[in-house]
Protein backbone atom coordinates (compact mmCIF):
# COMPACT_ATOMS: atom_id res chain seq x y z
CA UNK A 1 0.00 0.00 0.00
CA UNK A 2 1.19 3.36 -0.80
CA UNK A 3 2.50 5.87 2.07
CA UNK A 4 1.53 9.47 1.50
CA UNK A 5 3.41 11.91 3.24
CA UNK A 6 1.47 15.40 2.79
CA UNK A 7 0.48 18.52 4.90
CA UNK A 8 -3.93 19.14 5.10
CA UNK A 9 -3.61 22.18 4.11
CA UNK A 10 -0.78 21.93 1.47
CA UNK A 11 -2.52 22.27 -2.26
CA UNK A 12 0.32 20.46 -3.71
CA UNK A 13 -0.51 17.50 -1.20
CA UNK A 14 -4.28 18.16 -1.94
CA UNK A 15 -3.60 17.24 -5.45
CA UNK A 16 -2.38 13.97 -4.64
CA UNK A 17 -5.05 12.92 -1.96
CA UNK A 18 -7.96 14.05 -4.51
CA UNK A 19 -6.17 11.94 -7.44
CA UNK A 20 -6.26 8.83 -4.86
CA UNK A 21 -9.55 9.35 -3.85
CA UNK A 22 -11.24 9.60 -7.17
CA UNK A 23 -9.44 6.76 -8.58
CA UNK A 24 -10.25 4.96 -5.04
CA UNK A 25 -6.66 3.89 -4.38
CA UNK A 26 -6.20 3.28 -0.75
CA UNK A 27 -3.14 4.35 1.26
CA UNK A 28 -1.57 5.27 4.36
CA UNK A 29 -1.51 9.17 5.19
CA UNK A 30 1.38 10.26 7.43
CA UNK A 31 0.76 14.15 8.02
CA UNK A 32 3.83 16.42 7.99
CA UNK A 33 3.37 19.84 9.33
CA UNK A 34 6.09 21.88 7.30
CA UNK A 35 5.25 25.10 9.77
CA UNK A 36 7.04 23.07 12.58
CA UNK A 37 9.78 22.16 10.08
CA UNK A 38 8.89 18.84 9.80
CA UNK A 39 10.15 18.51 6.59
CA UNK A 40 13.57 19.23 7.11
CA UNK A 41 14.30 16.82 9.97
CA UNK A 42 17.17 14.58 8.90
CA UNK A 43 14.51 11.26 8.70
CA UNK A 44 12.29 13.18 6.22
CA UNK A 45 15.65 14.91 4.27
CA UNK A 46 16.45 11.32 3.67
CA UNK A 47 13.47 10.30 1.96
CA UNK A 48 13.44 13.54 0.22
CA UNK A 49 16.54 15.59 -0.26
CA UNK A 50 14.24 18.54 -1.79
CA UNK A 51 12.58 19.13 2.15
CA UNK A 52 8.98 18.73 0.59
CA UNK A 53 5.81 17.25 0.52
CA UNK A 54 4.17 15.50 -0.92
CA UNK A 55 6.07 12.56 -1.08
CA UNK A 56 4.84 9.09 -2.08
CA UNK A 57 6.72 5.98 -0.98
CA UNK A 58 6.09 4.25 -3.72
CA UNK A 59 7.77 0.89 -2.42
CA UNK A 60 9.27 0.04 0.64
CA UNK A 61 12.29 2.86 1.28
CA UNK A 62 11.64 3.93 -2.73
CA UNK A 63 10.33 7.91 -2.60
CA UNK A 64 8.36 10.09 -5.46
CA UNK A 65 8.37 13.81 -4.93
CA UNK A 66 6.88 16.42 -6.86
CA UNK A 67 3.00 16.66 -6.76
CA UNK A 68 2.67 16.51 -10.38
CA UNK A 69 5.56 13.45 -11.23
CA UNK A 70 3.26 11.95 -7.97
CA UNK A 71 -0.43 12.41 -9.99
CA UNK A 72 1.56 10.93 -13.24
CA UNK A 73 2.42 7.85 -11.12
CA UNK A 74 -0.47 7.56 -9.19
CA UNK A 75 -2.88 7.95 -12.39
CA UNK A 76 -1.17 5.81 -14.97
CA UNK A 77 -3.40 3.83 -17.25
CA UNK A 78 -6.60 5.81 -15.65
CA UNK A 79 -8.88 7.79 -17.82
CA UNK A 80 -7.02 10.52 -15.78
CA UNK A 81 -4.25 10.61 -17.47
CA UNK A 82 -4.20 11.27 -21.15
CA UNK A 83 -1.50 8.41 -22.72
CA UNK A 84 -1.81 9.73 -26.66
CA UNK A 85 1.08 11.18 -27.89
CA UNK A 86 -0.21 15.17 -28.20
CA UNK A 87 -3.20 14.78 -25.19
CA UNK A 88 -0.14 13.96 -22.47
CA UNK A 89 1.86 16.43 -24.24
CA UNK A 90 -0.76 19.33 -23.82
CA UNK A 91 -1.86 18.05 -20.14
CA UNK A 92 2.35 18.44 -19.60
CA UNK A 93 2.29 21.77 -20.97
CA UNK A 94 -0.46 23.18 -18.58
CA UNK A 95 0.91 21.16 -15.53
CA UNK A 96 4.45 22.65 -16.28
CA UNK A 97 2.96 26.25 -16.34
CA UNK A 98 1.07 25.24 -13.36
CA UNK A 99 4.53 24.46 -11.18
CA UNK A 100 5.92 27.83 -12.80
CA UNK A 101 3.76 30.19 -13.57
CA UNK A 102 1.08 29.46 -10.63
CA UNK A 103 1.87 27.91 -8.03
CA UNK A 104 4.87 30.33 -7.40
CA UNK A 105 2.50 33.25 -7.28
CA UNK A 106 -0.78 31.70 -5.83
CA UNK A 107 0.99 28.94 -3.67
CA UNK A 108 2.98 31.47 -1.85
CA UNK A 109 0.13 34.02 -1.36
CA UNK A 110 -1.99 31.18 -0.26
CA UNK A 111 1.29 29.82 2.54
CA UNK A 112 1.63 33.29 3.34
CA UNK A 113 -1.52 34.97 3.70
CA UNK A 114 -3.47 31.93 4.97
CA UNK A 115 -1.32 29.55 6.88
CA UNK A 116 1.78 31.92 8.00
CA UNK A 117 0.91 34.05 11.32
CA UNK A 118 2.00 37.82 10.06
CA UNK A 119 2.48 36.23 6.64
CA UNK A 120 1.51 39.40 4.94
CA UNK A 121 3.90 41.40 6.80
CA UNK A 122 6.35 39.49 6.16
CA UNK A 123 6.12 39.20 2.74
CA UNK A 124 4.91 42.65 2.03
CA UNK A 125 8.12 43.17 -0.44
CA UNK A 126 7.00 40.11 -2.46
CA UNK A 127 3.05 40.68 -2.56
CA UNK A 128 2.29 42.94 -5.50
CA UNK A 129 4.87 41.02 -7.67
CA UNK A 130 2.87 37.34 -6.53
CA UNK A 131 -0.73 39.70 -7.65
CA UNK A 132 0.61 40.42 -10.63
CA UNK A 133 2.17 37.69 -11.82
CA UNK A 134 -1.07 35.62 -10.75
CA UNK A 135 -3.20 37.64 -12.40
CA UNK A 136 -1.23 37.00 -15.59
CA UNK A 137 -1.38 32.98 -15.05
CA UNK A 138 -5.31 33.34 -14.45
CA UNK A 139 -5.44 35.04 -17.47
CA UNK A 140 -3.43 32.42 -19.48
CA UNK A 141 -6.10 30.03 -18.30
CA UNK A 142 -9.33 32.01 -18.95
CA UNK A 143 -8.50 32.37 -22.05
CA UNK A 144 -8.26 28.25 -22.91
CA UNK A 145 -11.22 27.68 -20.51
CA UNK A 146 -13.39 30.25 -22.74
CA UNK A 147 -13.03 27.69 -25.66
CA UNK A 148 -12.44 24.58 -23.59
CA UNK A 149 -14.01 22.43 -20.77
CA UNK A 150 -11.06 21.52 -19.51
CA UNK A 151 -7.18 21.61 -20.23
CA UNK A 152 -6.39 18.83 -22.06
CA UNK A 153 -7.80 15.95 -24.00
CA UNK A 154 -11.17 17.38 -24.37
CA UNK A 155 -11.89 15.37 -20.34
CA UNK A 156 -11.13 16.16 -16.84
CA UNK A 157 -7.63 15.35 -16.45
CA UNK A 158 -4.68 15.47 -13.84
CA UNK A 159 -4.10 18.74 -15.66
CA UNK A 160 -7.32 20.15 -14.17
CA UNK A 161 -6.43 18.52 -10.56
CA UNK A 162 -2.97 20.19 -10.44
CA UNK A 163 -4.40 23.73 -11.59
CA UNK A 164 -7.47 23.34 -9.09
CA UNK A 165 -5.63 23.20 -5.87
CA UNK A 166 -4.38 26.57 -5.63
CA UNK A 167 -7.07 28.23 -8.11
CA UNK A 168 -9.66 27.31 -5.63
CA UNK A 169 -7.94 28.95 -2.57
CA UNK A 170 -7.76 32.55 -4.88
CA UNK A 171 -10.49 34.22 -3.06
CA UNK A 172 -8.87 33.26 0.19
CA UNK A 173 -5.44 35.27 -0.69
CA UNK A 174 -7.01 38.39 -1.98
CA UNK A 175 -7.45 37.62 -5.69
CA UNK A 176 -10.62 38.89 -7.10
CA UNK A 177 -11.97 35.58 -9.73
CA UNK A 178 -15.27 38.00 -10.65
CA UNK A 179 -13.39 38.93 -13.99
CA UNK A 180 -12.51 35.28 -14.64
CA UNK A 181 -16.20 33.65 -15.59
CA UNK A 182 -14.80 30.84 -17.63
CA UNK A 183 -12.12 29.68 -14.26
CA UNK A 184 -15.68 29.94 -12.09
CA UNK A 185 -17.48 28.24 -14.15
CA UNK A 186 -14.40 25.43 -14.50
CA UNK A 187 -14.06 25.43 -10.99
CA UNK A 188 -17.68 24.16 -10.34
CA UNK A 189 -17.07 21.59 -13.06
CA UNK A 190 -14.31 20.15 -11.01
CA UNK A 191 -15.87 20.28 -7.88
CA UNK A 192 -18.86 18.18 -9.15
CA UNK A 193 -16.82 15.30 -10.50
CA UNK A 194 -17.47 11.59 -9.34
CA UNK A 195 -15.70 11.54 -5.79
CA UNK A 196 -14.41 14.83 -5.54
CA UNK A 197 -12.96 15.84 -2.13
CA UNK A 198 -12.65 19.16 -0.60
CA UNK A 199 -9.31 20.28 0.43
CA UNK A 200 -10.11 19.87 4.45
CA UNK A 201 -11.46 16.23 3.43
CA UNK A 202 -9.56 14.02 6.05
CA UNK A 203 -9.05 10.18 5.33
CA UNK A 204 -9.41 9.08 8.84
CA UNK A 205 -9.95 5.87 7.40
CA UNK A 206 -6.84 5.72 5.58
CA UNK A 207 -5.08 6.88 9.35
CA UNK A 208 -6.69 4.57 11.19
CA UNK A 209 -4.81 1.91 9.47
CA UNK B 1 7.76 19.51 -40.15
CA UNK B 2 7.92 20.96 -36.66
CA UNK B 3 8.28 24.74 -36.26
CA UNK B 4 10.69 25.55 -33.47
CA UNK B 5 10.07 29.08 -32.04
CA UNK B 6 13.38 29.52 -30.22
CA UNK B 7 15.90 32.01 -28.56
CA UNK B 8 19.45 31.37 -29.52
CA UNK B 9 20.86 32.28 -26.09
CA UNK B 10 17.64 30.68 -24.17
CA UNK B 11 18.41 27.21 -21.83
CA UNK B 12 14.53 26.48 -22.24
CA UNK B 13 15.16 26.93 -25.88
CA UNK B 14 18.53 24.77 -25.98
CA UNK B 15 16.54 21.87 -24.74
CA UNK B 16 14.51 21.52 -27.21
CA UNK B 17 17.31 21.93 -30.05
CA UNK B 18 19.10 19.41 -27.98
CA UNK B 19 17.20 16.77 -28.36
CA UNK B 20 15.54 17.45 -31.56
CA UNK B 21 19.16 17.15 -32.83
CA UNK B 22 19.94 14.01 -30.69
CA UNK B 23 17.03 12.57 -32.75
CA UNK B 24 17.72 13.42 -35.72
CA UNK B 25 14.47 15.03 -36.41
CA UNK B 26 14.26 17.98 -38.65
CA UNK B 27 13.01 21.45 -38.33
CA UNK B 28 12.25 24.87 -38.95
CA UNK B 29 13.67 27.44 -36.77
CA UNK B 30 12.28 30.87 -36.19
CA UNK B 31 14.29 32.95 -34.22
CA UNK B 32 12.91 35.11 -31.35
CA UNK B 33 14.09 37.64 -29.19
CA UNK B 34 12.33 37.93 -26.14
CA UNK B 35 14.69 41.29 -25.22
CA UNK B 36 13.15 43.12 -28.24
CA UNK B 37 9.95 41.77 -26.96
CA UNK B 38 9.01 39.48 -29.54
CA UNK B 39 7.31 36.90 -27.57
CA UNK B 40 5.08 39.80 -26.58
CA UNK B 41 4.08 40.77 -29.96
CA UNK B 42 -0.36 40.29 -30.84
CA UNK B 43 0.69 37.67 -33.55
CA UNK B 44 2.71 35.35 -31.25
CA UNK B 45 0.55 35.59 -28.38
CA UNK B 46 -2.15 34.55 -30.57
CA UNK B 47 -0.24 31.22 -30.63
CA UNK B 48 1.21 31.52 -26.95
CA UNK B 49 -1.14 33.16 -24.81
CA UNK B 50 2.02 32.60 -22.00
CA UNK B 51 4.32 34.84 -24.16
CA UNK B 52 7.11 32.70 -23.92
CA UNK B 53 9.56 30.61 -25.75
CA UNK B 54 10.52 27.53 -26.81
CA UNK B 55 7.16 26.89 -28.63
CA UNK B 56 6.73 24.28 -30.81
CA UNK B 57 4.27 24.23 -33.78
CA UNK B 58 3.58 19.88 -33.62
CA UNK B 59 0.28 20.51 -36.38
CA UNK B 60 -0.16 23.48 -38.45
CA UNK B 61 -2.02 25.69 -35.97
CA UNK B 62 -1.22 23.49 -33.27
CA UNK B 63 0.87 24.90 -30.86
CA UNK B 64 2.89 23.55 -27.91
CA UNK B 65 4.49 25.56 -24.86
CA UNK B 66 6.58 24.80 -21.86
CA UNK B 67 10.12 23.47 -22.88
CA UNK B 68 9.67 19.84 -20.57
CA UNK B 69 6.41 19.27 -22.27
CA UNK B 70 7.66 20.27 -25.56
CA UNK B 71 10.91 17.50 -24.58
CA UNK B 72 8.30 14.86 -23.89
CA UNK B 73 6.39 15.46 -27.46
CA UNK B 74 9.41 15.44 -29.09
CA UNK B 75 11.52 12.13 -27.48
CA UNK B 76 8.17 10.07 -27.31
CA UNK B 77 8.82 6.68 -28.30
CA UNK B 78 12.89 6.67 -28.33
CA UNK B 79 15.01 6.07 -25.67
CA UNK B 80 15.59 9.16 -24.20
CA UNK B 81 11.59 8.71 -22.87
CA UNK B 82 11.12 6.15 -20.50
CA UNK B 83 7.73 4.86 -20.41
CA UNK B 84 8.18 2.09 -17.66
CA UNK B 85 5.75 3.71 -15.13
CA UNK B 86 7.82 4.55 -12.13
CA UNK B 87 11.08 5.33 -14.65
CA UNK B 88 8.77 7.75 -16.41
CA UNK B 89 7.05 9.36 -12.77
CA UNK B 90 10.54 9.87 -11.70
CA UNK B 91 12.20 11.71 -15.12
CA UNK B 92 8.93 13.97 -14.01
CA UNK B 93 9.69 14.51 -10.69
CA UNK B 94 13.35 15.82 -12.06
CA UNK B 95 12.10 17.75 -14.80
CA UNK B 96 9.31 19.12 -12.39
CA UNK B 97 11.58 19.82 -9.65
CA UNK B 98 13.76 21.60 -12.62
CA UNK B 99 11.49 24.20 -13.81
CA UNK B 100 9.98 25.24 -10.42
CA UNK B 101 13.45 24.83 -8.22
CA UNK B 102 16.45 25.20 -10.41
CA UNK B 103 15.10 27.19 -13.11
CA UNK B 104 13.63 30.09 -11.40
CA UNK B 105 16.67 30.63 -9.67
CA UNK B 106 20.02 29.67 -12.41
CA UNK B 107 17.86 30.97 -15.46
CA UNK B 108 16.77 33.78 -13.73
CA UNK B 109 20.69 34.54 -12.59
CA UNK B 110 21.43 33.71 -16.56
CA UNK B 111 19.03 36.00 -17.82
CA UNK B 112 20.15 39.13 -16.18
CA UNK B 113 23.81 38.84 -15.61
CA UNK B 114 24.59 37.59 -19.22
CA UNK B 115 21.85 39.09 -21.47
CA UNK B 116 20.30 42.05 -19.85
CA UNK B 117 22.65 44.73 -19.97
CA UNK B 118 23.10 46.09 -16.68
CA UNK B 119 20.33 43.69 -15.17
CA UNK B 120 22.91 42.59 -12.06
CA UNK B 121 21.94 46.35 -11.04
CA UNK B 122 18.51 46.20 -11.39
CA UNK B 123 18.04 42.98 -9.55
CA UNK B 124 20.11 43.64 -6.82
CA UNK B 125 17.61 42.93 -4.90
CA UNK B 126 16.60 39.50 -5.94
CA UNK B 127 20.05 38.21 -6.70
CA UNK B 128 20.75 36.82 -3.21
CA UNK B 129 17.66 34.66 -3.00
CA UNK B 130 18.88 33.38 -6.69
CA UNK B 131 22.46 31.88 -5.53
CA UNK B 132 21.22 30.18 -1.74
CA UNK B 133 18.02 29.19 -3.52
CA UNK B 134 19.74 28.01 -6.45
CA UNK B 135 22.75 26.46 -4.37
CA UNK B 136 20.20 24.51 -2.05
CA UNK B 137 18.54 23.02 -5.35
CA UNK B 138 22.47 22.01 -6.99
CA UNK B 139 23.06 20.58 -3.80
CA UNK B 140 20.14 18.10 -4.03
CA UNK B 141 21.57 17.35 -7.24
CA UNK B 142 24.87 16.99 -6.03
CA UNK B 143 23.17 14.22 -3.50
CA UNK B 144 21.88 12.05 -6.31
CA UNK B 145 24.18 12.24 -8.87
CA UNK B 146 26.68 11.00 -6.16
CA UNK B 147 24.96 7.69 -6.46
CA UNK B 148 23.81 7.68 -9.74
CA UNK B 149 25.27 8.06 -13.66
CA UNK B 150 22.03 10.17 -14.38
CA UNK B 151 18.76 11.16 -13.17
CA UNK B 152 16.21 8.95 -14.36
CA UNK B 153 16.27 4.83 -15.54
CA UNK B 154 19.85 4.40 -15.37
CA UNK B 155 20.29 6.37 -18.18
CA UNK B 156 20.95 9.52 -20.40
CA UNK B 157 17.12 10.50 -20.87
CA UNK B 158 15.46 13.78 -21.32
CA UNK B 159 15.69 14.65 -17.41
CA UNK B 160 19.38 15.32 -17.66
CA UNK B 161 18.29 17.53 -20.97
CA UNK B 162 16.43 19.59 -18.94
CA UNK B 163 18.46 19.89 -15.71
CA UNK B 164 21.45 20.41 -18.39
CA UNK B 165 20.10 23.12 -20.09
CA UNK B 166 20.85 25.78 -17.08
CA UNK B 167 23.37 24.02 -14.90
CA UNK B 168 26.46 23.88 -17.63
CA UNK B 169 25.97 27.80 -17.77
CA UNK B 170 26.04 28.70 -14.05
CA UNK B 171 29.37 29.20 -13.79
CA UNK B 172 28.79 32.39 -16.10
CA UNK B 173 26.01 33.83 -13.42
CA UNK B 174 28.41 33.63 -10.33
CA UNK B 175 27.69 29.94 -9.08
CA UNK B 176 30.83 28.24 -8.04
CA UNK B 177 30.39 24.55 -9.26
CA UNK B 178 33.82 23.40 -7.48
CA UNK B 179 31.93 22.15 -4.24
CA UNK B 180 29.52 19.86 -6.44
CA UNK B 181 31.97 17.15 -8.38
CA UNK B 182 29.50 15.15 -8.95
CA UNK B 183 27.84 17.71 -11.12
CA UNK B 184 31.07 18.57 -12.51
CA UNK B 185 31.47 14.90 -13.20
CA UNK B 186 27.86 14.56 -14.89
CA UNK B 187 27.85 17.96 -16.85
CA UNK B 188 30.64 15.94 -18.69
CA UNK B 189 28.96 12.54 -19.40
CA UNK B 190 25.90 14.56 -20.85
CA UNK B 191 28.52 16.83 -23.06
CA UNK B 192 30.08 13.35 -24.45
CA UNK B 193 26.75 12.01 -25.87
CA UNK B 194 26.53 11.28 -29.35
CA UNK B 195 24.72 14.24 -30.88
CA UNK B 196 25.30 16.63 -28.61
CA UNK B 197 25.50 20.10 -29.50
CA UNK B 198 26.31 23.07 -28.05
CA UNK B 199 24.26 26.36 -26.43
CA UNK B 200 25.42 28.39 -29.31
CA UNK B 201 25.16 25.80 -32.16
CA UNK B 202 22.64 27.17 -35.16
CA UNK B 203 21.28 24.65 -37.36
CA UNK B 204 21.78 26.64 -40.60
CA UNK B 205 20.45 23.87 -42.37
CA UNK B 206 16.61 24.04 -40.80
CA UNK B 207 17.04 27.66 -41.36
CA UNK B 208 17.88 27.33 -44.95
CA UNK B 209 14.91 25.56 -46.12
Amino acid sequence: MFTLYSMQRSGNSYKARLALAQLGIPYRLIEIDILKGESHTPEFLAKNPNGQVPLLEVAPGRYLAESNAILWYIAGGSPLAPEDRIERAEALQWMFFEQHSLEPNLGAAYFWLTLVKGGRELQRHAFEDWMEEGYRALGVMEKHLALHDFFAADRYTIADIALYAYTHVAHLCDYDLSAFPAIGAWLKRVAAKPGHIAMDWHPAEALAE
